[in-house]
């Protein structure tokens, strides 16, 4: 899997804070724009407009991405956000070739389990070609084809709507792929020195709220209501 | 393959005609409502209003279908349109059974391709039952799954949406088998008295332009520009 | 103000378990809808989705809404949520008539402001009538007419964005107008044997998050990290 | 009015190319972004795509707009856009000063209609000010405030809903305030060699359609199926 930051919204501080001012400023935007605020007391005033839940002014932030060579279980998973624009590889115009697979990590970790995945992946592989060979469209011939099939697709998506997702795929209960996806797309952020400050809050949602939503939890927060969350205001890691 | 309309806005011909009418009358919406208009006159305004172009009232009527059997392939398209609400049966979460694919029409009607795609999906569930015996998770074990593997969806989408994503998804060029989930959509509006009139509107979008916007037709509507677009002022089919 | 639920998605605890339990079931979802399962037994199963914060199963019920007599400072605020469909009256083609005034209780509560803004709104709606007398358009002649005229709109919003935007709008920062207008909401949701078991989650967000994300608190629950959440596990009110 | 762009995606045509292409080809999304493809080319191929109706390519390119000194009218129906982000200066925050006031040209060209106008916009702010003298908080005062109220917004968009949207709004039936809003973003556009070649697209929905789908046109382009539309297969403006 590659994950690659391929353009983004410019000068990200000053169009959030730009949107924040405006709100609350007789100033028209433009004139907010050009004025000479540091960035730290820009993203100062953002920090606390997004920790009172107000986010809707990181939507001004748009990123579009390169992901290659994911699973098309995980791309089945990724294309469910709605608030994203996806351009994917086509199945039905592109022909796979031998070898383009995901392989699990528990089934690579797995001699047995590995040499039963390959072997099928052979056979599947052989028999797409054969389907083609006999004049069958590809676009039918790959309704053989596997979950594990790599694809490639361009991102964009919000801001705002990164954390919310984040939120939910680097939760431990998403599948290890996707989280893997937006672990890589974090870090993409990290590289940007505009765009740091912002990756710090694409985190688990459960680290947003203070405990863990679902019925129990992974250990990095406690259940909501369970004695843990008692002790000290915060509950702890 | 089965569609079936699970439930819908009850009463949706006074639901559209009151928002339509609202916009422009002094009444409120409870007095529109409670007009004893016949269905035929509501319906002929209505369809005044949809042929201008003003399609924001049809976005009050709500269908809930239950979609049985499709390939993954097939559910992979139709979650791609985000202005819709779906529950899909998870391949994380339960276990495929023998025989539960999708055979295109392509590869039926050729007895060798059937004959390479039926042995191959039989090995593809060999595998896959032994990856499971391994204790591999049924998360991971479905890499393996081909395309053609059936699922289920609950699929909500307004009236709205409804005739725009009918528009591409019935059109020759969409594949056939999200084209028949669209036409089984269209059969199971038919089926209602108060929803018949609105089933009409369910058309490849060439028929709502009067002509193909693709490079070449299929022929059911000269692509735009052309010679047979200028003989009768609205083109034949 | 008048709110009115005109009409809504026909056995909504039904619609939403089958589309829960479709998710992870072998079972299609005519074969759940079709199952002859208690109510209690259904919200159960809901209540416990919800909690976890899997609340996409919500989207499946529509509701459709008349709000009447609001003002036009309330329906700017009301339609800026994007996850809903509005017909709203056209002050472009509809004339305002006398007195079609909202008046803020807390001018109606003093005496002085009170007589200022009834002879603004008289002074206003004589300008307006003249305009129009003088051959203006109602829709140039309307850049007169206060944010304190009437308006009725229908609204259809499906149920899990009725939560996140009740969460918003029943916060006591939420102005006083557009907070009557989701208290109201929530009444029509409790007479109604069905939607009663749904009404219950309609609240401020602070109460889904056990804390108030604002700065500064209500009263109702302490904002986070303070101590008097950590006294009990669960923030008091 | 000013509208300015505040700032977009950068590399808008490679972008969209990428988009484009991705979909077709074996090769990855970075693969093809570092091509050295002459702008030419790639627009040509966009223009293609376009053409044939498959817009979504246009997502990834993200604008942001400053909107300045509109009306409260302009901007109720400017955020009735949902697929859009919107940051509105707040009435509820910001207290208006005296002047900022839009005429609407058909008053402004008429001296006893501008008279009326003007001396009503003076007598409400006069109450204004007094309600709020008396200690009326702004958000209640306001309720007294005209549409004629100017207000700034951020606003962002994608490329894709900017086409949808002008198609709209570029109408000749559209108010002659947000028909200005969306001429001057085309011309915004048309500043910026990057953007310059998409701006042509910004046109009301009849030049792309070849037909006016109102019931009577403006002249432009006939109205669907009339005598007109047939003589030379493509309409005469």
């Amino acid at each position: 899997m590659k994950v690659k930051l391929l353009t983004y919204t410019p000068h990200p501080i000053k169009a959030v804070f730009t949107a924040a001012r405006s709100c609350y400023s007789a100033s028209v935007p433009t004139q907010i724009w050009n004025e000479d605020e540091p960035k730290e007391r820009m993203h100062s005033l953002i920090d606390k407009v997004i920790a009172a839940g107000h986010q809707s002014v990181l939507e001004h932030i748009s990123l579009t991405f390169s992901i290659e060579g994911i699973s098309r279980s995980c791309s089945h998973q990724l294309v469910r956000h709605r608030i994203a624009s996806f351009s994917q590889q086509s199945q039905r115009h592109v022909r796979v070739e031998e070898g383009e697979w995901v392989v699990p990590p528990s089934i690579e970790a797995n001699p047995s389990a590995e040499g039963i995945f390959q072997a099928a992946l052979g056979q599947i592989y052989v028999a797409y070609r054969e389907l083609i060979d006999l004049g069958v469209h590809p676009e039918d011939a790959r309704y053989l084809l596997p979950n594990a099939t790599k694809t490639n697709l361009v991102m964009t998506m919000n801001l705002r709507e990164l954390y919310t997702v984040s939120g939910v795929r680097l939760c431990a209960r998403a599948q290890w792929e996707i989280r893997q996806v937006f672990e890589a797309i974090r870090e993409e952020l990290v590289k940007v020195d505009d765009l740091r400050g912002f990756a710090s809050h694409l985190q688990p949602i459960c680290s947003h709220l203070g405990y863990c939503p679902e019925q129990k939890s992974c250990g990095l927060f406690p259940v909501k209501g369970s004695p843990s969350l008692s002790e000290e205001g915060e509950p702890s890691p």
